[in-house]
C-alpha cells in the first residue's frame, strides 16, 4: 500500500505547528503508522540549512539564494525521508512544503513562479502532498509585531505577510480538491476538529 | 568601464588556488583594481553554505541539495559582491564558479546539464566570465588517496573525478575562445607565466 502525505500550510503564527502536532498524535492514537516532520528540517542536513534560513543575522541574504536553500533542504527529506516511508506505507505529516516556496518566495518575494515549480518538479521527485490544510487568519492576528526574538522571515513587514496570505488562498483556489481552507480564529480544539473531518474523509475515501 | 571576470577551474589538487592567487597578487602590482573571490564562500552566507557542503560528516546528502546549495551560495556572491564590482569596474577573479557545477553536478553526478544551465542563469543574473583558466591535470596527480583531511567532494572515487576533468575538457571544447587549458603538471612559476601570457592578452584586447 502506498502511504499518503497530508501537509500543513498557512502564514506565521496561523497555528500550523500546534495543529499539525495535534492530528499526528490523533492518528497515532487511531492506529496508523504516521511520520511527522517540518519543513525546512527533519535531516541533519536540512536542519543545518534551517538555521541559516532563520538566523535574523543573515539579513544580507538575497531573494534566489533563499528560495534555493528550502529547495535544497526540501530535496534532502523527499529523498532521505518522505520517499521511503510513503513506499513503505506511511501517513507522512509535514508542516509546510512546496506550497510554502510558492506563497513566500513567488507571490511574497515576487519571484517568478514558473522557476519556482521547475525547481520544485527537481527536489520532490514526483511527491505531492494528497491533502493540504491550510489555516488561515488575518495577517494582523498571526504578526508577532513586537517580538524581538521574531526570525529572519517573521521580521519582514505587515504587507510581505499579506502578500504570501493572498498567495495561499489563490492555490487553494486553484487546487480546492487538494486545499483545504480552515479558518484559524476559532478555538484550538474547534479547528482541530474540522481539520479531523477532512482528514477521515480523505482517509476513508483512499 | 565595465569589469572583468576571470575564472579558474579544475579537478581537485590542479594548484587553482595557488595559481589564482599569484595571478591576483601580478594583477595588483600591475596598478589593477583587483578582487580576489573563491566559490562556494566569500559572503557571510556562502561560507556557511560552504561549511555544510564540504563536511564530511554529511554524506547522507542527495545529489539535488548539494547543486542547489552551490547555486545558493552561487546566487549570494554574485548580488552581493561580484555584480556591484563589475559595475564599478573591477577585475574579479573567482576560484571556481559555474563551470564548477556542470563538471561536478553535471558531468561527475550524472544530473541534467540542462537543468543546471537553467538553475545557473537565475543565480548569475547575466554575469558571465569573460576569461576561464581551467588547470587540467591527469586525476592520478591530483586525486589525494590517502589524506584523513579529505572534504565531502575529495573523498569520492577516481572514476568519479575522471567523469569530471572530462566534464571539464568538454566545456573547454565547447567555449575555447573563453576557457583556456593549461597543464597543471608544470613547474609552478612556468604555469603562471602560461597564464600571464593568456590574462595579459585578453586584457589588452578588451
Amino acid at each position: 500500500m502506498k502511504g499518503k502525505f497530508i501537509t500543513f500550510e498557512g502564514s506565521e503564527g496561523c497555528g500550523k505547528s500546534t495543529q499539525s502536532k495535534l492530528l499526528y498524535q490523533y492518528l497515532k492514537r487511531s492506529g496508523y503508522r504516521v511520520l511527522y516532520l517540518r519543513e525546512p528540517g527533519s535531516t541533519k542536513v536540512s536542519e543545518k540549512i534551517r538555521k541559516i534560513l532563520l538566523d535574523a543575522r543573515n539579513d544580507s541574504m538575497c531573494a534566489v539564494t533563499e528560495m534555493l536553500l528550502y529547495m535544497a533542504a526540501r530535496a534532502q527529506i523527499v529523498a532521505e525521508i518522505i520517499k521511503p516511508a510513503l513506499a513503505a506505507g506511511r501517513i507522512v505529516i509535514c508542516d509546510r512544503f512546496l506550497d510554502s516556496t510558492i506563497a513566500y518566495q513567488g507571490y511574497g518575494l515576487g519571484m517568478d513562479i514558473g522557476m519556482i515549480k521547475t525547481i520544485g518538479a527537481l527536489t520532490t521527485q514526483g511527491v505531492k502532498p494528497d491533502l493540504t490544510i491550510l489555516l488561515d487568519l488575518p495577517i494582523e492576528k498571526g504578526f508577532k509585531y513586537h517580538d524581538p526574538r521574531k526570525d529572519r522571515i517573521e521580521q519582514r513587514s505587515g504587507a510581505y505577510h499579506a502578500a504570501v496570505r493572498k498567495g495561499y488562498l489563490q492555490l487553494a483556489r486553484q487546487d480546492p480538491a487538494r486545499v483545504k481552507v480552515i479558518h484559524g480564529q476559532a478555538d484550538k480544539q474547534q479547528i482541530q476538529q474540522q481539520i479531523r473531518l477532512h482528514v477521515d474523509k480523505f482517509l476513508k475515501r483512499s
